[in-house]
């Protein structure tokens, strides 16, 4: 059995504007789906992808073009280059998309502006603009320098740690207007990613990448007005000492003149949200925060009302004992004041994850939070005015759908629901409703009105299987608690012995125990190997308020190890867990965690397997290390006591497989080779598979299948009693004397 | 226990020269010893090592000053980088030995002259000369640029393939004259070896190595006169348009005006050895040798008489149908005519594999062969006159020794004698006599007259063991034999199964079956693990003639394989064999036929390790690749039928274990890393180790220990039998029960 998990499509869905829908069908062919009159249009059929060889499509907003990308060649997690064509969705025509003077040129960037058929794309680091499709193309900025200096793109730490997307420039509401970032990487070190295949002599890949305490990329950001000649204005940082070296986190458009943007101090403790005038480039200050922690969730965009003088966010308010949680926050300008109105929305010890829309007409704000639980997201709306009552929209539907996710259409009356677990993930269009002449809190529903994909053929693929059950339990621990889901077999029995699979991802903030539907390649050691897996939130981890989050400042992987062996004590306890039988997995700083766990001292794990482990944060991204660790100069004993490099030792008896691409951009195969080196001084074992020349996102089907068929057989040999060897002897034996 | 085979050393014997024997002894004192008096004098303390941790040394051939090399850092297998002081024997004075204007030089190399206290030293690949320990240093040639054009030194090419030595520098009998090769790689592509540790950053290390078909080196000859005026001049190639590429294969004076070349073709099948004029560098062809196959042996050294008009080299001499070997060829000078003769002195199916010396008085050639059987080697003398009559002078000890190497006195009248096995190795002084009066062939023999190691400690330490029995087997398949090895536990016996390991090597003219004494990690599995070893030389391999020399000519591979595979049939008869635990090992080429053997259909083996295998020839070193294949282009058909990537897909149900050191200079980790994606693309098993920035011949002891310990486990965990962890599960179940 190969793992299914990746089946769970949704042909992309791509924008829902009024009542229209725009999506790719199972069949392929682009759809346009008006949900009120329930009238299906096929845009661009399937027959034109296969025509152009084409993977990603953009429809443009007056739905009279297409723009089709082909050859997508991936750079890091999100970026990619292709070649562009844009077709007519009403005459045969087409245009490939070019810089002036270039044929077929790969481009870093495409796409449509908001009006009409304005768009803009990336070239050699470049931004050209046409204001339609059969115009010319402008350059709108030339400083661009491949590798080096960005414009509209984020590098790699940007795209990476801090944006988390490879765009880097955003449209004014109007389209008269583009904001983007030039970020320069000259002064960032260049790091070397050896690549061996492909060539006769091997060639490395460079790309800027700062390592812990290195100089950081510079990101500037300019304004430039696409009506009339060309003005590029550059938006100005605030005056503060406090954020002499800083990363810009977000940049969103409040009205169509004003940009709201937020800046963050190096040391990711101090963060000042700014309104920036877009005809001026002054900014100024709408928020500050500030943290004895670093600053979490900093690139999460405000919402704005269509004035722009109201402004909605998420940061951590203090929830009386119990820590600050992450509430919305309303702040509203006042006319006649220079000074603004501050207001939390939410409260309780509890998270809201998302802050989705705001409806002016109905003064409404619409969020997802982990009210219900911190392993659940659920769709809630709440009054901006009075005691700020809420409710939560899609807690009936929790029998079916306990993690949300979605969108609503532009004139609010339709929210477009993803639900992602527990059970198979679906997709469908939900009508709000509102009782506008009832005054009761309970005035406000949501109903399905189209389903747009529901997995169908997982869903009965499954049906047909013994997959796993899923329990989950809370173990109080001093003045916090761990979270922890436990799959086991659908053949279960309490009496009897089952070996243990410890899930470990400890990234800070991150979250592993939650309801959404995950299908890998432990999946197959429950189901065909009847392992029992645990996986376990505990301090470090996010969505559970400050407390539990910040815990792990300047001390990393010291309470991750401690609390996922609580985790792996309470199973333990249990008479139908194996204490034999313990293995551990985890990749990046689950690995990490992984190793830890496998070296501790009295630990109960056997073997564990690594990808793509951090074994040292000074090797790792600055934006990541020094907002845990801080900066490693002058005083590196932050590093060094976070540094695997002190378990070598103790890894002599121990089943321990490290998997690590070579080409990985991410955690750099440095991380294992400079540890292998330590293990290798201390004798200690340690088996090593490599992915030659792939990256840290995996992209080759071949060596995801090996990756699978590698972890499967790992485990299963650690896993395997003496008793089957036996069997299989005696079995042997009677077919001899047979 | 841990493998002690490498405590044979020989505290670096340096010099036989008259009757005074120069060595450092195990205390570490650098002692001359006078043979004939029995004198021994210590000339450098092991204190004065100590004191500026030396670690190699030279004395000056006037017996007064020693040079100390420290801080010795190793670039290639024979290259290093040190730096020098000169101590005086009779004084306290020490020298510095740097460059003008340079302090704390790091040398590339220095070394005495043939004369009182002259010297050189090589920096930044130029060479420096001074004519006393105390006179100013004279820049030679300047022409030197690091990495790139090399004076006096062999580039990576010229070391490792050609030369064997990091030395291409030569001085004249009289120390009047240098030669010295300039080898000039500006044109030779560069390769990366990545570098993980010791920076933040990793950085490539970078040097110029020519993979097949790719640009070669290319090596110009000079003679500089260091006496009077500094006048260079260049030793120009003979005219022949079948050499237009060359490699220049050996270098010697003849006399102290005349210089030996030895010429190469870039297809290696035709040398040119030529005369040169040191002083008007017009060369004169001696001798010329084309082949069918390629041309092997070309960097012996052929003897010249005192006048320079003897010539003796050995060459491939047919010896009716068995096909040629390689014998001693005299060519003498005609002094009327412009012709020499050419007359060969030994004769038969064996192999003359050095020639050692020529006595001018009694006209006798001295030399090393294997007459009495290839896995032996002997000395002989033989006439160089009349019907060349000769005889074997160690032949006699042949219980006690049965490969010999050694040198003799400068005058002839003491062999040292160093007995490489088939027992623990000794080095010994002979005294060589003649009885002059008699006329009979058995006139002159050798006796020992002062033991210089003795290896004492190994000895008892090995007698208190039980060490492996060694047999020699001999098959004849159609035309030719394969000569067998087998190792077996002490404790053997007829009616047990033991497992076979077999240890591959198969470099084309190497040899594996020999009397040489080897101990190494497959000693630790024949005696702990009760484990057969077996070697086996087959078609392809040296000492035998070029009839099984020749044949793998532009087929590598295949019939390596096949024979390798007849002597495990061989050995899977034999009823004390399991053949269901056979496993093999191979580091480089012996690599590439383990891998061959270990993917091959209806195999025996089970399981294979290999250390820096070659998987694909035209990412090899040209002059190794080229030689048995020619040129990849403009017909890479060879090249692609020995490509190891063929037989990805046949190692899937195999145990594979691949080590490789990242920074293996001669077989590159390339070669592992393009065949690792080959394996995953065909969903095969492979298991990696790998030695993070370690070279091919790995330097750390702590790697060393560990690729042991690697191997060990591999092939004891190989060779289990399901029954012992039959037997553990039994024995823990009766535990329970008691």
């Amino acid at each position: 059995m190969v793992t299914a998990g990746l089946v769970i499509t949704l042909w992309c869905v791509s924008k829902v504007r009024g009542a229209e829908l725009l999506y790719r069908d199972r069949d392929g062919d682009v759809v346009k789906y008006n949900v009120d009159t329930e009238e299906r249009t096929v845009l661009v059929t399937n027959k034109k992808f296969e025509m152009y060889k084409a993977s990603k499509y953009q429809v443009s907003p007056d739905m009279k073009h297409v723009l089709l990308a082909y050859n997508v060649a991936p750079v890091y997690q999100f970026s990619y280059t292709a070649f562009y064509i844009i077709c007519s969705l009403e005459t045969p025509e087409t245009w490939n998309l070019n810089p002036p003077e270039v044929r077929n040129a790969q481009l870093q960037y495409a796409g449509w502006g908001p009006r009409g058929q304005q768009l803009i794309f990336i070239f050699e680091n470049n931004i050209y603009y046409r204001s339609t499709v059969e115009s010319r193309s402008i350059r709108l900025v030339s400083t661009g320098k491949e590798g080096v200096i960005f414009n509209g793109l984020s590098d790699w730490l940007y795209e990476e740690e801090i944006f988390r997307s490879h765009v880097a420039h955003w449209w004014s509401p109007d389209g008269a207007r583009l904001a983007y970032a030039t970020i320069n990487d000259s002064l960032v070190p260049r790091m070397e990613l050896p690549m061996f295949t492909g060539t006769l002599y091997p060639m490395g890949k460079e790309y800027h990448y700062p390592k812990a305490g290195e100089e950081n990329p510079v990101i500037t950001l300019y304004v430039v007005n696409l009506n009339g000649p060309l003005h590029t204005i550059q938006m100005r940082k605030p005056e503060d000492p406090r954020i002499s070296e800083y990363y810009v986190t977000m940049v969103k458009w409040a009205t169509s003149t004003k940009l709201a943007i937020n800046w963050l101090n190096r040391a990711q403790n101090i963060s000042i949200l700014t309104l920036c005038e877009a005809t001026t480039g002054v900014c100024t200050k709408k928020h500050e925060d500030e943290s004895e922690g670093w600053l979490h969730r900093q690139n999460e965009k405000p919402l704005f009302s269509k004035d722009g003088l109201r402004l909605f966010f998420t940061r951590a308010i203090p929830q009386g004992g119990r820590g600050k949680f992450y509430h919305i926050s309303m702040s509203v300008s006042q006319p006649n004041t220079s000074s603004d109105t501050l207001q939390s929305i939410t409260s309780g010890d509890w998270d809201v994850t998302q802050v989705l829309a705001y409806n002016e007409e109905s003064q409404l704000i619409y969020f997802l939070s982990t009210e219900d639980g911190p392993k659940r997201r659920h769709l809630y709306s709440a009054d901006t005015f009075g005691s700020f009552n809420r409710r939560c929209l899609s807690c009936a539907m929790s029998d079916s759908c306990g993690y949300i996710s979605g969108s609503f259409s532009h004139n609010m009356s339709y929210f477009l629901l993803s639900c992602q677990g527990p059970d198979v993930p679906f997709v469908a269009v939900h009508k709000m409703q509102r009782d506008t002449e009832s005054e009761s809190q309970e005035r406000e529903s949501m109903s399905e009105v189209f389903k747009l994909e529901n997995n169908e053929v997982l869903r009965v693929t499954l049906d047909s299987m013994q997959m796993p059950t899923v329990e989950y339990k809370e173990i109080s621990v001093d003045d916090y608690t761990l979270s922890l889901q436990i799959l086991k077999p659908a053949t279960f029995m309490e009496t009897s012995h089952y070996p243990l699979l410890l899930l470990v991802d400890g990234t800070p903030g991150g979250q592993t125990v939650s309801e959404q539907f995950h299908m890998d390649w432990f999946t197959v050691l429950i189901s065909s190997f009847e392992v029992i897996v645990v996986r376990c939130d505990g301090r470090g981890s996010g969505f559970q308020g400050t407390n539990l989050l910040h815990r792990i400042q300047k001390k990393v992987g010291v309470f991750e190890e401690q609390d996922q062996k609580s985790a792996l004590s309470f199973l333990l306890k249990e008479s139908y867990v194996d204490k034999s039988r313990v293995g551990a997995f985890g990749k990046v700083y689950g690995g990490y965690v992984t190793s830890l766990l496998l070296s501790g001292e009295e630990t109960p794990v056997k073997c564990g397997a690594v990808l793509s482990p951090v074994t040292d944060f000074e090797l790792y991204a600055s934006a990541f290390s020094e907002r845990f660790l801080g900066l490693p100069k002058p005083d590196p004993r932050a590093y060094a006591m976070a540094n695997l490099a002190h378990r070598a030792s103790q890894f002599v008896e121990k089943k321990f497989l490290i998997i690590h691409p070579t080409a990985d951009e991410k955690v750099h195969f440095q991380h294992s080779a400079k540890f292998i080196s330590q293990l290798i001084n201390e004798k200690a074992n340690y088996t090593l598979q490599i992915y030659p020349d792939e990256g840290h996102f995996i992209q080759s089907e071949a060596t995801r299948q090996h990756l699978t068929q590698s972890l499967v057989n790992f485990f299963e040999e650690c896993f395997r009693l003496p008793e089957r060897v036996f069997e299989e002897v005696l079995e042997e034996e009677s077919e001899d004397e047979g």
